[in-house]
C-alpha cells in the first residue's frame, strides 16, 4: 500500500501531544509507500475544510522544538463527526490520496477515530487508522498511564509542594479545585510532594467516591483542629450520591447554562464556581475566617517549562509505536503504554482494539483511595516513576 | 554593641524570601558583638508569644536547601502591632536581650517595622531595625524592583505563553486573573512570553488605569474578530473610575462579606469571583460561546520550581546587605534595590530610610500602558533580566 498520510490531534491539549505528533511524522518520513505527510488543522475541523499543514518536509531541529513545546501545534476540535461530517472526510481524504490516518487524543477522540474506521470499512475506503493515546485525565482503558497526565502531574504535586509551604506560613483552610471529570488520578497526583503526616494536601477528595457535605465539613474541621491549618484538593469531577456532579447543581443555584461540548460532556473548567463554593461552605458552616479556594485550571495542562521528561519520551516513543504498526501490515488499532517493570522501570507500546478504548473510562482502583477522603502509598509507588524528581524542599522542624 | 538578633518573615510568602532570611543569618554568624540569632515564628505572633528558631547552629547545608525553598520558613502574619502589642514584643526582646531586628516584608510590614523602631527609639531601648524588601507586587518605593516579583512574573510569564498556545488550539475567549492589588508589575508580566502580534496576552488590564466594561467589551470584540480569539490578562485589583475595587461591587452583588486584614487591605485573592464575572459579561454581551476564566491565585507566589534565578541571588544580596549595614553602626532603614546598569545588567543595594518606603504604594510608570489596555516594549526590556531566559517553544506558521 501506498499513499499519503494525515495525523489529527483533538480534545484538550497535553503538554506532549506535539511528542506524539512529531513522533508519528519523524517515522514515517522517508519510509517506503509513504507520500506526503499532512497535519489537520483543528482536527477533524480541519479535515472537512481542507486546511493541512505539510509535515513531510520540515527540518527535524524545527520539528524538535515543536515536540517540545505544549499544546497542540496543528490546533484542536472537540467536534464529534456525524455520518455527514465523516462523508465529508472521505471526500477529502480521497481527494488527497489519503491512505494513513493518525488521531492522537482521549476517549471521545479515539471514538471518533473508531467512527472514521467503520465508516471507512462500510464505504470501502482503504484507511489504516490508529489512535494514538494522550489525556491529563489518565482515564484510557488498558493503559497503565496516558502521555500528558505525569506532566500534569508533575505541574498539580509542586503547585501543592509550594502552597503547602504557604499554607503553613499563613495558616487557614485552603482548598484547591484540580482537573478529573470521571478519575481522580491528577487530583491524587497533589500527594506527590508530602514528607510527612503534617504535610498537605491532607484531604483529597476525587470522583470515585461519592462527596458528602456533612463527613467533609467534619474531617476539615478535625484537621483543622489537629494542624491549624488544613489543604485541601478537590476534582472538579465530584458528585453526589445520586451520582449528580456539583457543578451541575451549582450551576442550577446560580441560574447559570450548563454548558455541554458535542461529546455531551458538561463544561467543568473555566470556573472558580467550585472552589468558591466550597470555600463559602466552610466558612459559614465551620466560622474558620481565613478560607482561600484556588482553582488550577488550563495551566495544568499546558504550563511552559513544567514537562515530566518521561512523559515527554514515551509520548514521542507511543507516537513512532502507532507509525511502525501502521507500516507494517493491514492492521488498525490504539496504542496502550503498559508497565512491564517496576525497579527499573519499563513500559511496552501494545496494539489494541479500537473498540476497546473508544468512549470508555478507567477510573482510579478504589484500593488507592483512603477513607473516602485520602491517597494510599500504592498510588505515590505506581506515579513515581512517572513524574520523576520534584525539586528538593526543606523547612525548620 | 554586642547582643542577640531577631530576624522575622511578614506578609505574603514568596518564592525567594527564605534567600533573605538566609542572607541575614549567615552574614552574621560568627561576627563579633553578635550572639544568638532567632527567627521569630509567624513575624510579631511569635515575638509576643515567645516562639523563635534559633539559627545559630544550624549546618550551611541547611540554611542553603531552606534558602533554595519558597514561602516562609519561619512562618508569616498579617498583625499590625498597635501599642499594646509592641510593649509585649519590647518585653520579649528586652528578656532575650536582642539588639539586632531585621524584618522581611512589603510596605505593609515596613510600616510594622517603622512602628517597633519609633516605640523602640521612644522607650530608650537600644535596636538595630532593619526592614529587607520582599513582595511579588513590585510595589516598594525607591526599589528599582523588589525580590520576590521576577519570580512570580517568570511564573506569569510561563503560564501565559502556555495559555496562549492552548487557546490557539481551542480558540475561544480565554480571562486570567493575576495578582495585584494596586501595581500592576505582575500583570503586565505576561506579555513577556509573546514572540508576535497574533500571540497573547492580546489585551493587559492593570489598576494602573480605571477598568471601563463598555471599552472592554468593545476591545475584546476587535480582537475576537481580528484573530478569531482572545486571551486576556486582568489584575485581581482592577477598579472603576470612582476608584471602587471591582473586589467590593462583585461582593456587594453577591450578598458576601468583604474580608480586610489588620492593615486595611480588601481580601482579593483565593476567589474565581472576578474572572467568573467577567467571563459571564463577555459570554452574555458577545455572544461568544467558548470563554473561561482561570484565576492564578497562591500558585503565583509559592509555586515549587520556577525562582528566577536572578531573583534568588539578589534575595539573598539584600539579607547580607541589610546585615552588614546594622554591624557597621548605629544605623537603622530599609534596603533598596537600585539598577545600576542595564548592559550588563548590574544592581546596588542602597540603605534608605524606615519612613521612606512604609506604608508607600509604587505603581506600574503609565508610559509603560499602551492605550489602557496593552504593555510596551520599554516594560518588557525593564523585566527581562530579572526573569531570565523563558523556555523556547515553536509554533507551526
Amino acid at each position: 500500500m501506498s499513499g499519503n498520510v494525515v495525523i489529527g490531534q483533538s480534545g484538550g491539549p497535553t503538554a506532549v501531544i506535539n511528542q506524539s505528533l512529531v513522533g508519528v511524522a519523524e517515522t514515517l518520513r522517508g519510509q517506503k509507500g509513504i507520500g506526503r505527510i499532512w497535519g489537520a488543522c483543528n482536527a477533524v475541523r480541519g479535515m472537512i475544510e481542507d486546511r493541512f499543514v505539510d509535515l513531510t518536509d520540515i527540518p527535524q531541529d524545527v520539528l524538535d522544538r515543536i515536540a517540545n513545546t505544549p499544546s497542540a501545534g496543528l490546533g484542536s476540535s472537540r467536534d464529534k463527526p456525524d455520518a455527514d461530517y465523516c462523508a465529508k472526510i472521505f471526500e477529502v481524504l480521497k481527494k488527497k490520496d489519503v491512505q494513513y490516518f493518525f488521531y492522537i487524543g482521549g476517549n471521545d477522540s479515539s471514538d471518533t477515530c473508531r467512527i472514521i474506521n467503520e465508516l471507512a470499512n462500510e464505504s470501502g475506503y482503504e484507511l489504516r487508522c490508529f489512535h494514538v493515546p494522550k489525556t491529563i485525565d489518565n482515564d484510557l482503558m488498558h493503559n497503565d498511564h496516558t502521555p500528558g497526565f505525569a506532566s500534569a502531574a508533575k505541574f498539580v504535586a509542586q503547585a501543592f509542594m509550594g502552597d503547602n509551604l504557604d499554607n503553613r506560613a499563613l495558616a487557614g483552610v485552603k482548598i484547591n479545585v484540580v482537573m478529573g471529570r470521571h478519575a481522580g488520578f491528577l487530583t491524587a497526583a497533589s500527594v506527590m510532594g508530602r514528607r510527612n503526616e503534617e504535610d498537605g494536601p491532607h484531604l483529597v477528595y476525587v470522583p470515585e467516591v461519592a462527596f458528602d457535605e456533612d463527613k467533609f465539613l467534619g474531617k476539615v474541621d478535625a484537621t483543622y483542629k489537629k494542624y491549624g491549618r488544613c489543604l485541601i484538593a478537590v476534582s472538579e469531577g465530584i458528585h453526589d450520591e445520586d451520582n449528580v456532579p456539583m457543578a451541575i447543581r451549582l450551576a442550577a443555584e446560580q441560574g447559570h447554562h450548563v454548558e455541554r461540548d458535542a461529546h455531551g460532556n458538561i463544561q467543568l473548567s473555566g470556573t472558580g464556581a467550585l472552589g468558591d463554593f466550597l470555600s463559602q461552605l466552610v466558612k459559614s458552616k465551620l466560622k474558620i475566617s481565613r478560607v482561600r479556594a484556588d482553582t488550577f485550571g488550563y495551566m495544568q495542562r499546558s504550563f511552559v517549562g513544567c514537562t515530566s521528561p518521561v512523559d515527554a519520551a514515551e509520548a514521542r516513543a507511543v507516537g513512532a509505536a502507532a507509525a511502525r504498526h501502521a507500516l507494517s501490515g493491514d492492521v488498525d488499532g490504539s496504542l496502550a503504554i503498559q508497565r512491564v517493570n517496576d525497579q527499573p522501570y519499563e513500559v511496552a507500546y501494545k496494539r489494541v482494539e479500537l473498540g476497546d478504548v473508544a468512549g470508555k473510562t478507567r477510573t482510579m482502583d478504589v484500593s488507592h483511595i483512603v477513607d473516602g477522603c485520602d491517597i494510599a502509598d500504592s498510588f505515590r509507588d505506581y506515579l513515581r516513576p512517572l513524574v520523576g524528581e520534584l525539586p528538593v524542599i526543606e523547612t525548620f522542624s
